[in-house]
């Protein structure tokens, strides 16, 4: 099932929040994702005293009000993790649980995160290590391929991967009772330690062993940002935005902590509006132009 | 009187405010000028539904509340109008009332205003016309001038024009009672049409009839954008910002809707924050590199 909407926005830390509430209040269909706690950092800060309006609260209270203001204009936050964005005749396609989302534009607002990556990592996506199931897994048939689950709620795509590929390794960074993933599935303990090869992924290296593999499949909480939406320019460790918050990609808007320090509410919630008003103004004028 | 301080901010709306909440929130020293209703257009909007944590309030109670943080964290609103700001050793002198100020660093945050010209004004700006008495009365030592003034409370300056100038002509261009001046001074009221000259202003042009002047002095609420800083770069209509909230001039920072569209609280609020820990860390790398 395909649902369209106009804007897709991907986090739902203030800048996410402040995004969805401008996209609804200028009448625009929205889809809100982000992960279980809309953002973590704001849930840890002992008190926030330069948000005007709202003098010296807790960071949970601050964000507990963002909350409710959200859902007081009848917006949900959809619980997902989102595997990649990828532009399809002059639009967006997110998968988004079991479900694929066509909007006419994008705004992300995913926060930054210490992406932690592995030795080799960086030097073979896409040459063996993929980051989305959904994708790539049709490269893999009759395969031998890891699968790599940094947290878990992705046994879903774990088990899809299962039914493709000839031979899975899941290994779960985390540690937590049963896994069912079913097919041709070995569940390994272990923590991976690097990868192997020179053009191409050749093994998944674990303490004093490898595994010989075709393929790898790192199933992450966070897409690295450069993996976000396929060719975003990036400044450094962020998303690169104009004063309108555009990124180098038509449609695609970023806002807060992704665009650049400092990492501040107000700003935050600024570029959120923003970001959100010249999505619907993108939307627009694609109308118009048509 | 000469007060030194770190950062200047010149307007009261929800991004001046914004600015001088997280000034002070680095503990550094702060002036916030404005004029005597901070923010006319959020005063008397009906409604505003998007400003992320605050959810369905008028106008007047957001900018209530902005206010009320403000007072909370110890920062008054010094009200005066500001005639320029001018550079002077890496530093930026201002006159507030009848004192000057000396700030390190500046934010402009006094929104955007329908700069009503006469015709032949901008033409004539720096030719015998000039916004600042304090500034250019020096010039028209003995020589005939006119005075013009836009609203009430400019008096002060007026006078100061009349001990100069060898005639004054003052045009108060609003209605109220008596208003004294002195020194040889003729009040005129009658609405201003236009200023002739061509290379040089030569009159000022009444309904039926022209006064033959050497100079013109405007004295408006708020200066044209242009003429707030000698050199500022301008976009159009708005002051010229990069993601920062840095203009063309190092020091001197723009926020809020002096910035550009679109009109919003949160944007405001959000630049103004941005802002103001940019116009820090200029403060703070200079210090490092001195």
């Amino acid at each position: 099932m395909e649902r369209k909407i106009d804007v897709a926005i991907v986090g739902c830390g203030p800048a996410g929040l402040s995004a969805a509430v401008n996209v609804r209040a200028r009448n625009r269909s929205l889809l809100l994702v982000g992960p279980k706690l809309c953002s973590p950092s704001l849930h840890k800060a002992h008190r926030v005293n330069n948000y005007l309006g709202i003098p010296s609260v807790t960071g949970e209270e601050l964000r507990q009000r963002f909350l409710d203001h959200v859902s007081a204009a009848g917006i949900t936050v959809t619980q997902s993790n989102i595997s990649g964005i990828y532009p399809a005749e002059g639009k967006f396609q997110l998968q988004v649980r079991d479900d694929f989302v066509e909007a006419a534009a994008v705004v992300l607002t995913t926060g930054v995160f210490a992406a932690r990556k592995l030795p080799g990592e960086e030097k073979l996506v896409g040459r063996g290590i993929s980051y989305c199931g959904t994708c790539d897994a049709m490269f893999y048939r009759g395969k031998t391929v890891a699968v790599i689950a940094e947290k878990p709620g992705h046994e879903d795509e774990a088990r899809f991967l299962a039914e493709m590929a000839g031979h899975v390794f899941f290994l779960p960074q985390y540690e937590n009772g049963d896994i069912d993933i079913g097919g041709r599935t070995e569940i390994i303990r272990e923590k991976v330690k690097a990868f192997a090869g020179e053009d191409r992924l050749q093994a998944v290296l674990l303490e004093g062993r490898e595994l010989a593999v075709d393929g790898v499949f790192m199933l992450k909480e966070q897409l690295p940002m450069s993996q976000l939406v396929p060719g975003l320019a990036l400044d450094d460790k962020h998303v690169k935005v104009d004063t309108d918050m555009a990124t180098n990609i038509p449609g695609v808007y970023a806002a807060g902590d992704i665009t650049g320090k400092p990492y501040q509410v107000a700003r935050a919630v600024g570029q959120g509006q923003q970001a959100a008003l010249s999505a619907v103004a993108y939307i627009d004028n694609k109308l118009v132009k048509v």
